[in-house]
């Protein structure tokens, strides 16, 4: 049976080792997977932004989630991304997906265009799951409009969640504004809600959230796992938030994969895929050295 | 011997006809292509913006250049649409082209990603001209901000054009900011600059620039002409901005979609790919009856 129940808990959206050659290193990026959820994620999501998903031709996608299948991670524990600028490469990659054993999909909206109507989201969305027509197919559907610069509006959640019960499944909101999430949760309240930006995590688990999707995992599972349970302290708060003051000096994801690669001992997580480029040896420096300062280094947890 | 000379004049942003199976019409489009270089255009380009370039597979836009060419479009008075948001995609159209016999290609940055510095646009065009390594190239950067999310600055040009002499040609602009296409003229003097907006068109002439490659061409590419022409009147002018003011009132490419419906009495050319959605009826009346009243219909140049 494929696993089809709701998103809840700490899903890791993985960062992609990128080889020697430019392609997925297969072999590093399961063996990533394997150790988060050794470490205690519910789950994980290749290529999605922290996987620098666009980043990857559509036959990419489908080879790194094969891999990670074939290198035994369980279908149930992998939510694939697979929204993309063009309707028909995203119907491949989520017709890839359930093919594959895995229902849930996280679908970023038709990102090349700007100012699309609600109707046009709305119908993007319907017109994949008709076209898909797998009743298991399980969508979340994917707010992050400083990226994407298409926003997913609640009022389009909850048109999509009534015409489509089950197949809408939930939201990845990334927009980093609470408000807006509190939005989706009231006029979805049926549906997973999960955020991306950490520190907001124990309000949403108050309000009734799902759980997170998100890159801090890739490094600090149980800081963000912390945030998750009824006990968060205010420490834990403090804690996630000293950690992303610092790292949000830097570019993000870059950021991110030069602490993966300082802590694992494994430069091969430096290389990014064009067009986002490494930090510098000086920003590594400065980068590390403030969270050594701080206190917040998280070597000490590989 | 491929066509490798400095794009000039008037070219066409060509509408992307869509099938009853949602597929290109290859047989509309080469028709469309054959009548508007029969009626003075100088060259077209498939799977731009206004083709919805980005809502096309690569495979789609690679058979959609390849129909053009078999229709006996010149490939001399052909521009390739390579951007994609996967640098490997971009890749391959634009070496898909190259071995087409088209040598110029309009390409893209890069844009699921927003904020890129300057060195990382610098490094992205950079390294697809590396990659592909055939002199034959040339390479027009795309500087359309608000629909891609990534500008191309005027220090990136000039970086590039020092760096690849030849192989980087020019720039299409449609940031619809003339303040920007004077620094694009004033950075790399002996770049083709060619604008999307065309009431923009008289001073890019009378200031150095190429030429105009454009949506209006699809529909009124004599009005369109007489812009690049020393002898622009004041009607003129007026006349294109007068159409403008009437068509930007509705979504631009659906409208113009609707426009080429209209006149030439082909309901075909009203479909869009996701998620671009046709104007209403209503719309379309509206539209209709605006420009019948301002006596800017194109109907007679049909």
């Amino acid at each position: 049976m494929i696993d089809d129940s709701p998103l809840r808990g700490l899903w890791c959206a993985l960062l992609t080792p990128v080889g020697a050659g430019g392609g997925v290193d297969h072999g590093r990026l399961a063996a990533h997977a394997g150790r988060l959820l050794a470490r205690g994620v519910d789950g994980v999501m290749p290529f999605g932004t922290m996987g620098e998903g666009p980043s990857f031709p559509v036959a990419e996608r489908m080879a790194g989630l094969e891999a990670l299948l074939a290198a035994g991670i369980p279908p149930g524990r992998l939510l694939a991304a697979t929204g993309c600028a063009a309707f028909a490469d995203a119907l491949a990659l989520t017709r890839h997906a359930l093919a594959s054993g895995v229902a849930r999909c996280l679908v970023l909206p038709p990102f090349f265009w700007k100012g699309l109507s609600d109707e046009e989201v709305f119908r993007y969305y319907a017109g994949l799951i008709e076209a898909v027509g797998d009743t298991r197919l399980r969508v979340y559907l994917y707010h992050i409009p400083a990226v994407s610069g298409v926003p997913i509006s609640p009022e389009v959640l909850a048109r999509l969640a009534r015409a489509y019960p089950g197949q809408i499944a939930g939201v990845k909101d990334s927009g980093g504004d609470y408000a807006h999430t509190t939005r989706f949760l009231q006029s979805a309240p049926g549906l997973a809600i999960l955020v991306g930006h950490e520190p907001d995590l124990p309000k949403l688990m108050r309000g009734g959230g799902a759980g997170s999707i998100g890159g801090v995992a890739n490094l600090l599972p149980e800081m963000v796992a912390a945030l998750l349970k009824p006990g968060v302290t205010a420490a834990d708060e403090t804690r996630i938030k000293g950690f992303l003051d610092i790292v949000f000096q830097y570019p993000f994801l870059p950021a991110c994969k030069a602490l993966l690669a300082d802590h694992t001992g494994d430069a091969g997580w430096l290389a990014l895929r064009p067009p986002l480029l490494p930090l510098s040896v000086s920003e590594r420096e400065s980068l590390f050295a403030a969270l050594e300062a701080s206190g917040l280094n998280p070597a000490p947890l590989f």
